[in-house]
């Protein structure tokens, strides 16, 4: 069993909800078929158990050191092994075109290959997950002789890449990033400022890091509007691809975090020591679109990282209450008798059944994100292409705070089905409850994805996207035939009346401060009410398939069903309550003051 | 600013809620006057600020080593230091009577006292904690001659102390424990076996440590009522008080863990090299009885634990918050504008009230129980002293899960708060999240305490405890008079409502196990009541004092009726729906078998 998936739910996702094999039937994925994708998600987790889950405990423990004289950031060794195993199986490249050397799997496809290694490992993840993000931008928005000089070497994991966002006075307000890029009339930009907070900044991995860096070209307009893209390689490239010397990044310090210790995070000084140089990507100060172009992708890969951690510890949680024995039921406390596994007792399996109807629900949205980018960039038209677009805007948010709430409180729970051994680091638990911690924080903190689905996109093409979401609950509730789902599907039509009404309430709120100030418990609700609907589609397709599934795959189908009616009669009875705080336009946060905090102190 | 305590807010805890002059008026604490306790305070604050706030970044980096060869854990020498500024206060002595040398404190003010350690230090106080349980069972239940050995030392931090109660096959199951004591002959036992999760178990900082051990002398009765309790020390101490040679506790293991990493804790092996000899508390098979005897006030010190992390992670965020700027409000976007403070924008308003909610909500309710222990031990009639206890029995469990859930909560939007410098270990709020998960594991994990309440507590005496406990609600219910808490008394009239059906359904269902299932979220739904009704308590006392106060406390006090709104509102709605999930008798746990979990895997 494995220890990282359960590739009968990979399969039910991937095949049975999201029925990515009619990706095969064109292009550009007519090279597919699931034989091929499945023998490629064979070989990804043999990778990932080889390389990345057994070290992931030495990878915590011996965080990224800084070695003074020499200047180098040191990271196990294992981990470059891990990262090479992964590049010789050309996972780099999964979702880039075969004409530049990449697989050109859908991303759906990709984000099942990628969270086997993020569940195993996520602080080895990290390093290529950022290379890849930063060679999609260098793929859509770079000149082709920028393709031509960095491209190649990161798809092939030889360069590793970073994004450099967030500088010191910068975290979530990038309006007020300071970083100078001026022009040297040559065609290149000299940068000068500080990057906080760049995981990959540093390390001795790799013979360069290509940062993708966001800085402000004097003269440009004020705010988000005047950033640009860069390139800013540790080592210069010239333009013949020559590797020349340092290119004058100073690390400043290391971050030493509660988790995904074994990514190094750096605060990166540019242009001090000496020139740092720069290309920069497409036009001038449309930087932040660019980045925001991709930011769907990060985002749900930021909450798939939430919900791979989950799982792992979910599964892990799941073994140990199956081996270890403790007390016994209620009813039976005669000491003599044997004790019974901790999986017997009623509020382990709750624990259990939280973990799954979490992790399970969380990844059911994943996917179904994932597959839409996919159906919008095959969509038949420009409009199909917009309303997918839409309703991933309105589900992105969704997507990443969701797990990045739920399965940390699913990691919770692993660590206390084991009880004290759990709170040890004798037990991977514990690590990952660390290292989920931090998915509320990176790509947009919570408060950043509540302020972005409020204020922004449930507004967006007057409401459109919500009501595109709603129309594809309503399908799903169409289909529901089995009389056991119909009570669930009346607390989910019950459940978008609350959230409609909320929407309405804040949405036309004339005082803006007040209309947005519960937009964290809006996002929550938005969230239970979308991972409810996506936990019935799967009970229905489940009920569909029990009939002729053989005794392995009904209790697989059966267990879907017990965790929908877990997290309907366990979760999703929140949403009403969350939804009816911020219809009331609830005004205790906006009156508070910050003397009221302070006094008596 | 103290990072550690509102001092304000503990006045108003004590003397206005607590009204705890009262009990200075009669014996055993006629000695003390409120002017003598807060220069106590006083004296401890600055004893926890100088010797254990400083260090508590180090105690928690330095882990205790086990030194190879000499047999030896070592620890930082400033927690020696720490507890010998503790010792040389009389702080061990906090509630133990003058004739023994101790300070004979009200419970409820030595857990003020107390608090302000955890709250510093938490990895350091469990030593003293620890110490300051064990003097307690020896006082109570040892012969004069036990304590003519052992306490004194005790009392003066001169011999700290453990209890030894968990074994590797049982930890939440006492009654499968198997460490055996076998008469000598001569008035001692020979210990065998071992124990396991220590805490304090082995470590350099005293020259003896007197271990209070649970075993079972062969012959005696099965299951937990064949337990006895033993004096086990480190060096043997014989019956002339002179302390001899090694008693042979092998130290077999240190757990490495998440947090309060500074305590050592231990697995330990007696009897194994050489014979570990115990003297025998009181009489033979009433160790269980004896160590649940001091039960409640153990849990209600977990729980105390619990709020201190979260308080001193709500009081640095506040800081924080107040000083770090970041973005600007909804509708002012203009970048050249300088940014606001995090605690101007609504959401990072709603993470601080949400701490303030939970941490000083919890805090009430652990002065509530404390000054429980104290009105129970001066109670005038027998009768009434039961009513207290019963009381308290039904407050225990809650008292020790609620902020062990909710404080750890409260950590958790301690580092949102800070963003990703929470998640470094530049700032003490990721510590205080690690070192809060313990508070849901130790002395009765959360599923323990839920069984407790539902399977034992609300039972006793016919369902008397809990009836005490709605009639001391309805006692605050008829004192609020304002009419802005009018709707708060009628939300928790009916949240009692709920409660009461709810344990109806539970109490009254003939299938136990069914009707334990969802002990859990009974469990914290009964949280959210009882700490509603310290929050409406606090909030009727705040408008009372209100036309009286001063500018200060006037912001005090409004603070403490929006923090009560806050509750109320964000919170309180939450129990009714748990309550109704239990009272549905909800059976999705208890029909899950192990196989559809592992289905697919």
């Amino acid at each position: 069993m494995s220890a990282i998936v359960s590739r009968r739910d990979l399969e039910f996702l991937l095949y049975e909800c999201e029925q990515v094999e009619r990706f095969f039937q064109e292009a550009p994925y007519a090279h597919l078929d699931r034989e091929t994708v499945d023998s490629m998600i064979d070989s990804a987790q043999a990778i990932a158990e080889e390389f990345y889950l057994p070290v992931a405990a030495k990878v915590d423990a011996q965080a990224p050191q800084f070695v003074a004289g020499g200047g180098d950031v040191v990271v196990p060794a294992e981990t470059g092994k891990a990262l090479r195993a992964y590049a010789d199986a050309g996972l780099f490249g999964q979702t880039f075109a075969q004409s530049v050397g990449g697989l050109e799997l859908p991303y759906v496809v990709s984000t099942a290959i990628n969270g086997l290694f993020s569940a195993a490992n996520q602080s080895i993840a990290n390093y290529s997950m950022l290379t890849v993000a930063a060679a999609h931008l260098l793929d859509k928005w770079g000149s082709e002789q920028q393709k031509t000089l960095f491209l190649a070497k990161m798809l092939h994991g030889q360069w590793l890449g970073t994004m450099c966002l967030s500088e010191p006075q910068a975290g979530s307000s990038l309006a007020d990033i300071t970083t100078r890029a001026e022009s040297a009339g040559d065609g290149t930009y000299r940068i000068h400022g500080t990057k906080m907070w760049i995981s990959g900044g540093e390390h001795n991995l790799s013979e360069n890091i290509v940062h993708l860096l966001l800085a402000k070209i004097p003269g440009g307009p004020p705010g988000v509007k005047g950033i640009s893209l860069f390139i800013v390689p540790k080592r210069w490239v010239n333009e013949r691809g020559e590797l020349g010397d340092t290119n004058n990044i100073t690390l400043v310090g290391l971050n030493h975090k509660m988790g995904q210790r074994g990514t190094t995070n750096c605060l990166l000084n540019f242009g001090e020591r000496g020139p740092t140089k720069g290309y920069l990507v497409g036009a001038p100060h449309q930087g932040l679109r660019y980045m925001f172009d991709m930011m769907n992708e990060a985002r749900i890969s930021v909450g798939h990282g939430a919900v791979t951690s989950g799982l792992a510890g979910y599964l892990y949680s799941l073994d140990y209450a199956s081996e270890r024995r403790q007390g016994r039921l209620p009813g039976h406390k005669d000491a003599a008798s044997p004790q019974v596994p901790l999986i017997q007792h009623a509020d382990v399996k709750r624990m259990l059944l939280a973990q799954k109807a979490a992790v399970e629900g969380a990844l059911a949205l994943i996917f179904y994100c994932a597959a839409l980018v996919d159906r919008k960039a095959v969509a038949p038209s420009a409009a199909e292409a917009d309303d997918l677009e839409l309703l991933l805007q309105v589900l992105t948010p969704i997507a990443k705070s969701w797990p990045s709430e739920h399965c940390l409180e699913a990691n919770k729970w692993a660590i206390q089905v084991l009880g004290g051994a759990g709170y040890t680091v004798d037990h991977p638990v514990e690590r990952l409850y660390r290292d989920n911690r931090l998915n509320h924080i990176h790509e947009g903190a919570y408060g950043i994805q509540g302020l972005d689905l409020l204020g922004r996109k449930v507004r967006l093409s007057g409401g459109r996207g919500l009501e595109l979401l709603f129309g594809r609950i309503h399908e799903t509730l169409l289909t529901v035939q089995h009389p056991d789902l119909q009570p669930r599907a009346v607390a989910l039509t019950d459940s978008i009346e609350h959230w409609r009404r909320a929407t309405s309430a804040c949405v036309q709120c004339p005082d803006e401060i007040l209309g947005l100030a519960n937009a964290t418990p809006y996002l929550d609700a938005a969230g239970h009410v979308v991972i409810g609907w996506l936990w019935l589609r799967q009970a229905q397709i489940a009920h569909e398939k029990l009939p002729g599934a053989g005794p392995a795959d009904r209790k697989f189908y059966e267990a879907k069903i017990l965790a929908c009616r877990y997290f309907f009669r366990y979760v999703l009875p929140g949403a009403a309550v969350l939804f009816d705080l911020v219809r009331s336009l609830d005004d205790t946060c906006t009156v508070t003051e910050p003397e009221h905090l302070h006094a008596g102190r």
